[in-house]
C-alpha cells in the first residue's frame, strides 16, 4: 500500500509503499479516506530536539485521520464492515487506574499512532477497536479528519464552564483557532484571541474572535485593552494554546479574581513566575490539559460537528493528494497554510 | 405618583395614586422607567387561589423594571445618583446561612416586591441597595427591564452544564421562551422545545428552538421523535418551565439515561411518577430551582443581554403606556401577548 | 465444582454440582474463596414478582466475592496468576455512550452475574478481564467480598460533598449500614439514620451513627428532632436507601432548603409526592443512584477497606460454609442476619 | 481600655491603653474574650519588609478573637446583646462582583483588622455586622478563638473533594497542622505531612498525620516514599501551606496525574518550575487559595469545631495573659510555640 515513511534520522519524509497491515482478534482494519497535517508531524519532519528524543525511524507517519472499517478482528463488538469511522490516536493500557476512570489520557504508557507505532498516513490502518469512533452521515470526511486537533481545542476549552463568560485564547495555531468556534459555540460571551502573527490573528478574526490583539504592540496596555472589553475586571477564562511563557504570564495577569486558566501549550523549559502575585492572591485555577478525554471529548465534539462544522471551514486552509505531503509541511513550516488535509 | 393597585380582594386592578416612597439609610431611591408584567402578576390581577392565600390589597403591583437612581441613602456606597438600575425583587434578610452564603434565593424570610410590600409598577420605588443592579450603557431598557424573568430561565438553563449538549425544555410560557436564546447562547448543542399551544410554538421557533414538538399530537412518539433528532440516546439536559406533571414524566422519558432535569414549573397538588423507573434506574439528576441566584444569574443575565439582547426581540411582543396596564393583562390573559412593557 | 442453583421457578434454591465454566480469550477464570449474600438473591429464593420477571432458572446464583485467578485468556494483559481479585458483577457492553464516558453502571444492555448468567455462589467463575479488580494484601478476605454491597453504598454517599455535612440516611438495611461508616469516613460531621427495625438501628448505632430515630415513633416530630441535632435548617444530604416512599417525603421535608437526596432505594409502582413543596422552592436536588461507578467507586472503597475496614464489622454477622446457604437465607428473611458471607 | 499597639516603625509592640471604639449604625461593639497570635502578627512585631510595606503605625494588632456583643448599630438585625461571636477579619466593600458572588475573599478593595484599622488586641473592638460569627455554645472560646486560621487551612482543604483520597500538606506551621484533623475529619484516606522542623513534624503526628517525612532527610526518595505508603501513583491532593517553591516542586512531582494542589502558601519572588513537566502533562489542576470564603468556610469550621475540635487541642500550645504577647511573640519567633492565645 502507499504510504509516508519518516525514513531516515534527518529531516525529510519519504513517500512509498508498505505492507499492509494484519488485524488482531480486538482490531479493525481502515481503509484511510483523509489524515490531516499535525504540528506533530512537522517537528517529526524537520526532525526537531523533541523527535530525535522520541521518534524511532522507519516509521509510518499520521494520527489524524477518517476511513471506513474494511476488516473486523474476531473478539470485535458494535462495529461493522463499510462504517465510516474517525479513531484516537492514543492506545492506551485499558488496566490502570487512569484508564478506568475516563482519564485514558493521562494512561502513563500510552502509545500514539504515527509516533510510537504505525500511523495512519497510509492506506489502510490497523486500530484497536475501543480506539475507534464511528461517524454519523451528517458530518463530512473533512471535518471527520479533524476529530483529533479540534479534540485538544475541545478538552480544553471544556475543561471549565465557559457559558456567559468572556475567554481569552492565547495563541492563534490551528488548536488555538480550532477553540475559537468551539468557545463561541459552548457559550461563550465574548471570546478574545491573543495572536504575535498577522496571518493567524486574520484567521482568527474569520473564524469568529470577537476581538483580536498583538500582544507585542499591546505590551503594558494588554490588560487595560482586554478590560475595556469586557468591563471591569479581566476575562474569566485563558485557554493557553501558545507554549510560550511571557504569553501565559500576560494572560494570568489579564484574568480577573477567581479565574481559570487551562494549559494545552507545551513551554519548553522551565517557566519563572511571580507565582503568588499571578496565581495564588488572585485564587487563580490552573488546569493542565493533554489528549483528549476518552470519550467525553469525542461525544462533545461530535455534537459540535453535526450542528456547526461550517464555523471551521476558514482553518482547513489545503486538501492535497497524499503525494503532495512535503508541500504540505512546507507550507506550515512557512506559515501559509493552518490545517492541511490529504486525499487517499 | 401614579400607580397600579391591586386595591381589593376580587378579580381587577386600579390605576390611580400613591404616596412617593421614603428612601431608608441603606436603600435607594429609584425613578421607574420601564416595568414588566409577569405571569404573577397576571394570577393577583385574576385573583386566583395562590393569590387570595398571598397578597394583603392595597398593594402597589409589580416586580419587574429598569429606572433611574434619584435618592440615595445616607449608608449606602457603591451607587451613584442618575445611575440606570434594574433590581433584584426578593428582599431577603442577609443574615441566615442561604443568604450568607449566595443562595439568598432560597431565604426563608423573603419579601418579594408587588407581592409582600410595594411594587414598581410606580413612579417611584425605594429599594435596598444591595438588591440594586447598574445596567451598563450597551443594555436599552427594554432589555433591562426583562433581568427578573430572563434571570428565572438562565438561573434553570446553567444549573447544569449544557454546552455541547441536547436540551429539551417543556412549557414555552415567557420563560420557558427566554430559555430558548440562553440555552442556544450558553452552548446547547440542539435546543428542543415542547409546547402543546400554537402560538407559543410559533414563538419558540422565531426565537431559535431547532425542534419544537406538540406533546399532545407526538403523544406515545414523543421520545422516539426526540431520540431521532438528536441521536439514539435523548435529550441530555431538561428544563421543565410547564409546571405539568404530564409534561414532566413525558420530559424524564425523553431524557437520555445520567440527563440532569431543572424544575421551575410549579405543580399544582401531589405529583405521582414511577420513581424507580423514570429517575432511580436511569440515573437521573433533578434540581429545584426559584428566583434568581443573587447575583451569579445577573452577571450572566448581564453578558447574555451585552452581547445577544436581540435575540429576545419576538418575546416582548408589546410596549404599552402605563395606564394601558389592564389591556396587556387581558391579552396575556387570551394567550395573544408574552412579555408586555409599560412605560412609564 | 460445588454451586448453588436456582433451579426451579420458585420458592427454594439447590446445593448441588455444575461444570466449571470455561475460560474466553478476554477473560480470567477465578476460584471462589468467600461470596456474599445480597438482598437480591434472597429475592430469587423467595421468588418474588420482581424475580419471576427477570431470573430464567436453571441458574448459579451470586454477585458477591472474592477469589483468587486459576486462568488467564489469551488476550488478557495486566492481571496474573495467583491474583487475589474481586469483580464488578454489571457485564457492559463496552461500546456504548455509558460504557465510553465511565457510566458503565447505566449500559442499558448490561448482563448482572447470578441475575443474568452464571454467578459467584460456585468454586469458580469466569469474568471479563475488564470486570475484575485486584485486591491488594492489606484488605483480608471477608472484606474484599463486600466490595460490590459496600460500593453501592459509596456510590451512593460520593453523589455529593458530604465533608462538613450533615448526613441523614433512611433505611438501615445491609447498604444503608454500610453507608454509616462510609459517610463517617468521607468526612460527614453527623450522621444520623431513620430506621422503624430495632434490630437494625441498634446495628446503626454500632457502626457510629450519631443520632438514631425510629420514624415510625418520630411521627411529625421527624423534622425537629433532627433540626435539634444539626442546628436550624436540617440536614444537607438525604441518602434514601429504605426504596420506602413515605421514608423518601419524610427525608426530604427534613433537608435544609438547597440540600440534596441521593436515591438508591426502589419503590414499587408510583411514588406521589407534593414536588413543588419538597424540591422545587426548596432547591433540593436528587440523584438516582444505581450500581457503582466503574471504576471510580471501587477505588474509593479500596481506599476505605485498607484504611477503616474494621468500622464494617458488625455488618458482617454471619460466615457460613456454602452448603449452609439456605440457612443464611432464612436468616436474613427473618431479619436475624445482616450480611452472610459464604465460604467455599 | 487596653490594647497592643504597633506604635512604632521598628521591631516591637506596646501594650497601653486606647480610647473604646465607637459603634456605628451597621456594626456591633465586641467585648474580646480571648484572641489568637497569628504568623501575620508576628511579621508586624519583627517588622520585615512586607510590614514596612503595609503597616501605618500607629495601630491596634490583631485579627483573631471570641468575644461578645456589647453594643449594636440601630440598622443591624439578626444580632443580639451578649451574644458570643468570632468575626471574619477581611472587611469587604460588599458591592464589587466577587462580593456580590460570595468570593469576598477576592474583593480587591479589602481591609484587615488589625492589618489596614483597628484590630481586636483589645478589650473592645467594633465589626461591621456582617461580618460577625454568632458561636454555637457547643464550641469552648479557645476552639472559637481560631475560627481565622483554622479557616485558612478549611478554605484549602476543601478547595477540592478529598474523602477517600491520599492527601500531601507540605508545611507544617499553625495552618499546615490545622489542615492536618480538618483532612482527616473530612474524610482524607491517608494524611502526610512534609516538614524540615523536626518540632513541628512531632506536632504533625501528634494531630493525626498518618506518615510524616522530612523532605530534606527524604531528598530524591521523597516521591517513592510516598507511593510506597499510598500505593502506585502518589498522592491526589497537596495542600501547600509552606510558601517555598522547590516544597512546591517536590509536591507536585509527588501528585498522581490529574491530581489537585492548592496553594495557600506565598512564594517571595518568582517561582521557577518545569511547568510542561510538572503540571500540563501531568493534567494537575493548581488552584491559589487566599483567606475564608464568606461564609461558606465559617459554616464548614463552625461543623468541624461543634463536632471535632478536641483534635485541634495540641496545636494550642499557650493560653496568656494579654500583656504578656511579646513573649507569646518571641516563643513563636523561636519555632517553640505553635498557636498562641491571648486572654482578654
Amino acid at each position: 500500500m502507499r504510504a509516508v515513511w519518516k525514513d531516515v534520522a534527518g529531516r525529510g519524509l519519504l513517500v512509498s509503499r508498505a505492507p499492509e497491515p494484519a488485524c488482531g482478534d480486538n482490531e479493525v482494519l481502515i481503509k484511510v479516506r483523509k489524515a490531516g497535517i499535525c504540528g506533530t508531524d512537522l517537528h517529526i519532519f524537520k526532525w526537531d530536539a523533541w523527535s530525535q528524543n522520541r521518534i524511532k525511524p522507519p516509521l509510518v507517519m499520521g494520527h489524524e485521520f477518517v476511513g471506513e472499517i474494511v476488516g473486523i478482528g474476531k473478539a470485535v463488538q458494535g462495529l461493522s464492515l463499510g462504517q465510516r469511522v474517525s479513531a484516537e490516536g492514543h492506545i492506551t493500557c485499558g488496566h490502570c487506574r487512569f484508564c478506568r476512570t475516563a482519564q485514558g489520557h493521562i494512561c502513563q504508557t500510552v502509545k500514539i499512532i504515527g509516533v510510537d507505532c504505525a500511523g495512519c498516513f497510509a492506506e489502510y490502518i490497523a486500530m484497536p477497536a475501543v480506539n475507534v469512533w464511528p461517524v454519523p452521515d451528517n458530518i463530512a470526511d473533512k471535518y471527520a479528519a479533524t476529530f483529533d486537533p479540534l479534540g485538544n481545542a475541545m478538552h480544553t476549552a471544556m475543561a471549565q464552564p465557559i457559558a456567559m463568560k468572556n475567554v481569552l485564547i492565547s495563541g492563534a495555531g490551528s488548536i488555538g483557532l480550532f477553540a475559537v468556534p468551539i468557545a463561541k459555540a459552548a457559550g461563550a460571551a465574548r471570546v478574545i484571541v491573543s495572536e504575535p502573527d498577522p496571518f493567524k490573528r486574520e484567521m482568527a478574526a474569520r473564524v469568529g474572535a470577537d476581538l483580536v490583539i498583538d500582544p507585542i504592540a499591546a505590551g503594558t496596555k494588554f490588560k487595560e485593552q482586554i478590560c475595556d472589553f469586557v468591563g471591569n475586571y479581566g476575562c474569566d477564562v485563558l485557554l493557553e494554546m501558545s507554549g510560550n511563557s511571557a504569553a501565559l504570564c500576560q494572560g494570568l495577569d489579564a484574568l480577573a479574581l477567581g479565574g481559570v486558566a487551562s494549559l494545552l501549550g507545551i513551554y519548553p523549559g522551565e517557566v519563572c513566575t511571580p507565582l503568588s502575585e499571578l496565581v495564588v492572591f488572585k485564587c487563580l485555577t490552573l488546569i493542565g490539559i493533554n489528549g483528549r478525554r476518552m470519550f467525553e471529548t469525542w461525544y462533545q465534539s461530535e455534537n459540535f460537528l453535526a450542528t456547526s462544522a461550517a464555523m471551521i471551514d476558514p482553518i482547513i486552509t489545503h486538501q492535497l493528494p497524499l503525494e503532495e505531503i512535503e508541500n504540505g509541511m512546507l507550507m506550515m513550516e512557512q506559515g501559509k497554510a493552518i490545517k492541511v488535509l490529504l486525499d487517499l
